[in-house]
């Protein structure tokens, strides 16, 4: 084990209280680590700006942390328990290779400003995932919306039949709100994505950094201006983030919820395939919808993340250690959440529909709210239309699912569906990814499973 | 108590159930009955647009609307048991003056879109107020911390002296961490400020409606195309409203937290205008800053609310009655976070601050960190340095606060706080507020303490 | 307006202010009032014990309580915004009628002890209603059960068919669990129920209380020692408490999901009461089982309030103002909470079940595990027999629900459900209910519907 | 990789899709392992009394059992990926060695009460740890609180001084916590632990087992009689583990509140041993409380936990796989939260006291209340004496700290602090503990830091 960075010697190493110090410390670390080299980076550049290193050292540590950066993402340099922290480990990787001038790096900085910068890049590209995720997942629905964009099947309000519906309009609902929880998530990544470098421990540091510079260099839209807020803003950016994975993970769990009751021999509206469904260790005839279920169930992961950072919070100004909590349930939740996402484009591509089945579903009382606007329109005042035919329900009985949905023409009914439109927000809103995400960085965690 | 919408005749209303179904709506629906009245008068005309009515009967409906605005406005027209919810009372109050024709106003619309409409204008709206109210805490942080910019006082990390700071960099940072929040509702509201007008109960509808007409004349960015999309978005959208809250909550805790501290004997920084404490019913000797507690409460009524939104939202897609439990804490805990928000500008602006006793808290070993900066400037490695002056953090007896604060220069920093910068983001902050939001709307909640 | 107990004279009272340190006080203080006055009599007699006062101001001072006591019950006396808290209420009342005995009330002890009393037989009571609700619903639920203890109706996993299961073994699962609630409920009263009174503010006081008599007067089964902790566990035996009502609302809401979805036409195992369904305001074939999805929307409250009480509870020892913020929410959840248990068990006595639904709805496919376990029985290892049986679960077909389920017979199986035992269970557990339960205070609150 | 236990052959294991299904189910099962084993051999002893296996296999079944506890135990059998999950480990490892014999270890036995049999002993056990935890607490403080029963300290309330103190008293307070904390982790494990074993996947099964033999074996008191019950009660029963376990872990946060505010040089009562703090990589001057905060923290883990279990619960009856995703919750919330209280004790004892400062902070105007119930008792009405005493607070200069803890007399105050009683009162807590608690089973968790 390395020493601490503040070790002043003589200091006595508990193991029973340093393993609890470290806590998941190391595994969230891992994916702050690409994003800690790359924020070292640019603070060593802006040491040279500022007159703290000269050019020949800038050098030496820019090309070693490149170094670095290729060594993480190849693999062949994994964070583990013998340093305290990433930060540690940077540290101890360029004082190896450069001896004393490995040191400097440190200058004008404090563990304070580094572990913030990492995080705000590291949730700007995780952020840009989740927009990409949504949008494939949006993608996907709407390529089955078009391809069935009339086939009829029932639409349920109180899980009661309601009126007839088509699968078009039913998975169009979801990509449109993916193409909003995609939006949601740029708009939080701009909104998060300031510069903490340069703030050193809260209260500044006595040197003429160049905040704007490497604000500039990360590629950071703004210099967050005050050492205190960089600090008190610990864990309220990280709500943010999880507040839009959660937006995501609430119409993903909706969406599993209408699989997983559409599947069920009741409904027999769709077939999941094969790959996605497991059997029962003790009942023969199962076949059980399981990556459906945790996909519902990907939710709650994230709401526990959003509790626990929650709970942390209650602090007057100023870091506590306390805050060092609120990492793993933010990295934790977006892993798993990423993860769940990213099955859903060829789940959906995969579903069988049974139309036939479907069109059955569709019984004669739900075209009564069709007749009733009917009579409405001819001026009947709608309460006594409403009256006149909740007495005669069954009455409907010959009209088609087709004539009904063709009716319904209002901008984004199902005779109407928009789905041109749809498409050229989804198209808009992959445009307004953060640029960066495009880009993804080096030493990218395993449960990312982006090409 | 009028007859449910719903009602066929021979409807047994049982009095317990109904008021288990009631609930607590008729509280909430109030916030809601001031925009649900704007709602139904753009979608009436929309229908004399669509030509389902004619110019007199929209103007009829629209006049008469116009007048129930102002009843509400004034306090005239309450809603109370006697309704099922504030959409019969609209409709109820249009039949007793304009008979039949009042009826006609449901046509093309259900409760469903109805209440969406009503709960979209109505969280735009309080968005905007949220971000009036951070921005106006901001600029009474932003004076207070112009004014006393360098004032030395004690830095705090883990709630151990860290380095000397100044009664400008505490307030600055709050201040700039309100005009973020202010940013974040602005986007939190341009973004679920979509038009759900026209979608009826989540299938669209068999008239031509004219819903971009309508998104419009409400002011709303765009149309939420998919009316089951409009339907699955119940609770999504709430609990990014309420996120937005939390952001400006979880801030004043913060601030309250430092304020309940320095208020102390034992810091003895600060001393809270007497109207803002309160005594003991046991304890002659006592002053309790309870407002400065229950400011830093209130985040804990935003967090019921958003767990109680969350619990709520495991559904199938599609209305469902769970949904109208969602109502109750989004409107309770905006109402009761903008209350305690309304209460900042005034506390900050009437702190006393004791700068002789902030002064003398600043300890000799408080300038560790700038002497061994110095060090490692002069060209020793950091960590040497830090073990050097660690060594001997009483040597530093002989400096001034000023001196250290002065020589701390980076942007953002005690010797350059940007504070004109900070300025000019809170006035793009009060710029980009929601258009809408400059209008309130008539009917306010009495907890609302706008001018 | 009442001065406050604090008002020490020319205390500028701000009404804004006081609003806000008011907050929803006086509604969750209505909840309290009868406990509050009752613990009041009780530290009054102690206060004669201990000499404080005289025998005959002990008996002047009881009548008028007992008096007041019977006011709230009856509603003569109501808690409004002319009080401060529910305590200056009682200690208003009594010095109105009984002059300067009636401020005597107040000797060794402070609001901080009054109110945690109030509290503690507040929530020993409203458990004790809980257990009753909750064996009231395991009552009805048992009944249905013995009714129709074989009546066959498949069983699901994954919701997926899995085998044949019967009406009495569904419900008696629900009986059992409330059951265990209502034991969960008796354990927690019982924990929590520890005598606060003679603690004063948190550090005791100089008279010589008769703590234990006290106690003894109010049932408590012992006192709570510590003057410190009687603070600091505020909001922990809230906590308590709202934990045991979760227990009876996550079983309501599974059992909600499971009637909401048999009512469904794709099962339509079961028929809902005309009075527990609602009709849609646009869709006139509709009947909507609004009671049902509250009640299965009513466990939400409950997970509201305990993250509010939780959010709050992060301070350091000793009383806060921010406590007070605990008080809403507990009292909020549990008369909602108590409200949705107290319409269960007429709910589950009118639901009426097509047995012949059920009945088709068994496939062959369903049978596949009993005769697994057959072939194994006879020697055939398990997974063999698994694999023979997955090969052709249609062979199935020439069996009987009824046999499937008679040869089930390990306890609390289909064959052998046990009811007589769980009986004997459900009238122990009755017999457990807090002493105290049994003789509900005065002045209960409207939303109790107990007879 | 093994196959899965409900591979039918030709199953197509897509690797991505079945690391999402596995999740981080493995770290959570090597939990659960030892107790799985122990319930699979108690199901074992069953099958044999029920006749479905002689009594040759099942001594053969259950030496091998006993082996692998011992491995287990002994670190030398590690569940790792290779296994779908532990109770695929246990099964193939008896085939392993007994070849078709083990296959016959599932007869009778679902997953389903496998894993909530494994499960029950799990939290039983882990309640048990929590109770001693607790109690060892206790112990220290209690201790510690004799020692220091007299020393004054001053008393807060809204973190303003307020009345004369002790150590002891402040000390017992938590000590107190910590013994009611244990008794509801006992209750709590009681009311949970009946035996699921023998319902199969929820519905029973065709077999004549000895359900109350096998509770009987395991130690458990009831027999969870209805297999629905047994499935439904899957997170139910967590939540209340984990409201056991929060309930000390609140108790914690304000003794770490307490002892964080204490150690700083603005109050100065306490001195925190060397190895409970850490410095800062940036501030040389900086000894940081990082422990202390941390079990702060710790907490926030455990609401984490909960909310994430509760987020999962909104299911129909019966088995979901959701339901999976409550175990890495529980059982990382309970490790983390065990060792945090496993620190406790020895910082207790570790906490140097400067009893001079805290005296010296006590500052005559918090003798006030003293005064004014000592003018109370010579008959002037409460309410006067405290206007007259709030007239001169200063006046209370000439009095000692000693003499007005001694005077505060009533049970449990600092004049009578009740130490005796409170030590009875663990003891009895402690010899209540879970029976089997007091025997913990083989191969524990690492992060078990039990003797």
């Amino acid at each position: 084990v390395n020493a601490p960075l503040w070790a002043k010697g003589g200091d006595e190493l508990d193991p029973e209280i340093m393993r609890f110090l470290a806590g998941e410390d190391v595994v969230a670390d891992r994916e702050l680590l690409p994003h800690d080299v790359r924020a070292t980076a640019a603070h060593v550049a802006g040491l040279g700006r500022a007159g703290v290193l000269d050019a020949a050292d800038v050098a030496r540590l820019c090309d070693e942390l490149a170094r670095l950066a290729g060594d993480v993402a190849a693999g062949r340099f994994v964070l583990d328990e013998r340093y305290e922290d990433g930060h540690t480990a940077i540290e101890a990787r360029l004082v190896e290779r450069l001896g004393d001038l490995g040191k400097r790096v440190h200058a004008g900085r404090s563990r304070n400003d580094q572990v913030q910068a990492a995080l705000r890049l590291y949730m700007r590209d995780r952020l840009g995932a989740l927009g990409r995720r949504c949008l494939d997942a949006a993608e996907a629905l709407l390529e089955r919306a078009e391809a069935h964009a009339l086939a009829p099947m029932p639409g349920y309000t109180h899980l009661q039949r309601a009126m007839p519906s088509s699968v078009g309009h039913w998975l169009a609902g979801y990509a449109e709100a993916f193409v909003d929880d995609a939006a949601y998530a740029t708009l939080t990544a701009r909104w998060l994505a300031s510069s903490p470098l340069g703030t050193a421990s809260g209260f500044g540091v006595n040197l003429p950094l160049d905040r704007d510079g490497v604000a500039r260099e990360l590629g950071l839209g703004r210099v967050q201006l005050n050492p205190g807020y960089v600090q008190n803003s610990r864990g309220k950016f990280e709500l943010a983030a999880l507040g839009a994975l959660a937006q995501a993970l609430l119409d993903l769990r909706r969406l599993a919820w209408d699989v997983s009751l559409y599947a069920m021999p009741e409904f027999g509206f769709v077939r999941l395939p094969d790959r996605y469904t497991t059997g029962s260790s003790l009942m023969p005839n199962k076949r059980n919808p399981d990556v459906v279920e945790l996909l519902r169930a990907a939710y709650a992961r994230c709401a526990g993340a959003q509790a626990e950072v929650a709970a942390v919070l209650s602090l007057p100004g100023g870091y506590h250690r306390d805050l060092q909590a609120t990492k793993p349930p933010l990295t934790g939740a977006l892993a798993h959440g990423l993860a769940a996402l990213a099955l859903v484009p060829r789940l959906v591509r995969e579903l069988a529909f049974d139309e036939p089945r479907m069109r059955a579903a569709i019984s004669p009382d739900m075209y009564a709210t069709d007749r009733a606007i009917e009579l409405s329109a001819r001026g009947v005042p709608f309460r006594e239309a409403y009256r006149q035919i909740a007495a005669d329900v069954a009455a409907g009985a010959g009209r088609s699912p087709e004539a009904s949905l063709a009716a319904r023409v209002s901008l984004g009914g199902p005779g109407n569906l928009g789905l041109s439109l749809l498409r050229r927000r989804l198209a808009e809103a992959r445009a307004d990814l953060p640029a960066d995400a495009a880009r993804p960085p080096a030493g990218r965690a395993p449960t990312d499973v982006d090409p």
